[in-house]
């Protein structure tokens, strides 16, 4: 972290140092899928790519589209174009992705056989074209502003891989769960050491910040959250952090857990839009970094709202460095870019 | 509520008991949705009916089903059979239901002048079907259990009549809310007289709890939640209380509010499984009975590991009267009825 040392300000510190409580000159601020579907050049580029999968197997094309918010907007950070299912991808379950339906595999995990057969995937081979990525895009960043690399929590992981796809239910990770808690817990045995290798990989490239998506924690009771989502966000947290590799977790909807989240070894957490940044600041008695947590919606209101909103996030934050400007969820992709530059420069103007 | 005073235990009293934490012989349990498509004679009645509106419409195929899982299980309550969208129909708006897709209005709430168009419906006349349920599933009942009328929350049904069904981004209702805050505050006077009638005339008809379904309180931001949900549900509630009628609020997702919610004079708070009972009940200072919270999915798991669940959520909420056991959401489709009895008698035997 010397670079940290260098200038206490401008768009390649801000979010660095943010994330460590260092003084910054203002609020440092990028968006979930920031290169996404809102954008007219990303709509070109994907449909160039054929399909989403091959847009991310390609290190140029995943490039292309990671540098294309950083040039339209005064963002400070960079997020590796990819997506958290690469790993089960790479395990063998055949990954597709269905137009409208979202992500399916086609052999999912529905035995303890199954489990048992499934082995870590060396980053280097089967999963080569994401360090590949993530060195083409900090050469083109050229040390404009940071690049964040990501992975999906176990936890969420292991959703999509038993469940086969998006659920609403999770009859068969719950099933798992409750019937045959071992299983589980071997299956995100292979999961937590997937996923270590696999972010150090992509820190190994390039990435300077590594930023774990448990985007199903809220779906569990707080016992099994404490059971089968925390400890491997914990050891995960804990083994990068042993490796000065600063650590962002986002785990969606687990407001009940923030005190204990913020004691996992993490820099910074994640938070959507449904608790206060000053109320979770309260929880987790500024031990933590806060990334967060407008209401993507904001977007869809005028632009005088717009403005209104994200100063009410800033000033809920309150005084002190610590604050990630975000959304609290992804940007979805009917809303107007013009938009995202309003609620740029609003945060670096507040 | 003289009827109170007769027993101190039984089939009968114990969920009137709960909800104002009196002594009781067992812990009370109903389930949402427990008049629903898992049941096979549910399903049967509901083919017969021809459409679910006409279900809802025909007071004595609704005091059917309403009476199918009392019949069937050893449950402490009745709820009416009904939906929460029978007001904006009322209002005009044209509610049909779209196989697989769920609810939608053939004309959606787009523009302030639909708002000021927009009048309170006589219960009497319009929604006369409703009170005409009630009373005939009160005869049928013949005093073996307590019945519960509901409404939907006014956040809850403005939202739907905004955005004209069921909604993932809420775009509309939120444009309106951050961009006419003024229109909204209007649209919900009228819905907050509409539910006030709504739920007396359910009450004059023998409806002897009421309950309010908040389904979308939680997709607000705290301060939007205390603008624009909070202080309908506050005057409802002390509304329904000053006419001596139990109130049960249940405010989907909306547990950064607890506390604020545990004072707007309801006598219960339904609460979805995000968060444990025994932290609810501290939260709350045991100002008031809490009602669920068992994750639905729970009824996939094995009889003998939904046994533990049952049990791990009534040692939860630990000693003393006013908790009354529900699922944390409704029951799904496709669940085995059997395990609906396994619930019930772990619920009571306990």
């Amino acid at each position: 972290m010397n670079e940290l040392l260098h200038r206490a300000s401008g768009r390649h510190n801000r979010f660095l140092r943010a994330l460590k409580r260092l003084p910054v000159d203002t609020t440092p601020v990028w968006i979930m899928r920031q290169a996404g579907r809102y954008l007219p050049e990303y709509r070109a580029t994907r449909e160039r790519a054929g399909s989403f999968m091959n847009l991310c197997r390609s290190p140029e094309l995943a490039c292309e589209v990671t540098m294309q918010p950083i040039d339209r907007f005064d963002l400070d950070a960079a997020i590796l174009f990819s997506d958290i299912l690469t790993i089960p991808d790479a395990m063998g379950l055949g990954l597709d992705f269905v137009e409208g339906e979202g992500p399916r595999f086609a052999r999912p995990i529905r035995s303890v056989d199954a489990i048992n057969d499934l082995r870590v995937p060396d980053p280097l081979t089967s999963l080569r074209y994401v360090p590949d990525a993530v060195r083409t895009i900090r050469n083109a960043l050229g040390g404009r502003v940071p690049l964040i690399g990501f992975a999906g929590s176990p936890w969420t992981l292991a959703c999509y891989m038993v469940e086969g796809g998006p659920s609403e239910r999770f009859a068969h990770i719950k099933q798992l769960m409750w019937d045959r808690p071992e299983a589980l817990t071997r299956l995100l045995r292979v999961l937590t050491d997937s996923v270590r290798e696999y972010l150090l990989a992509q820190a190994d490239a390039g990435a300077q910040v590594l930023m774990l998506f448990d985007s199903w924690g809220g779906i569990l009771a707080p016992e099994d959250y404490r059971r089968f989502s925390l400890p491997s966000l914990a050891e995960l947290a804990a083994s990068l952090r042993r490796d000065d590799l600063p650590v962002i977790v986002f785990s969606r909807g687990a407001n009940t857990h923030l005190d204990a989240l913020s004691q996992v070894g993490a820099d910074a957490l994640g938070l959507d839009w449904s608790i206060g940044l000053g109320d979770a600041r309260r929880q987790t008695q500024d031990r933590i970094a806060l990334q967060g947590n407008l209401d993507p919606a904001a977007l869809y209101a005028s632009p005088e709202a717009l403005r209104n909103l994200v100063r009410r996030t800033l000033f809920d934050y309150g005084i002190g460095s610590g604050h990630i400007f975000n959304l609290g969820h992804g940007i979805t992709p009917d809303v107007n870019p013009e938009q995202v530059r309003v609620l740029v420069e609003t945060v670096h103007g507040a």
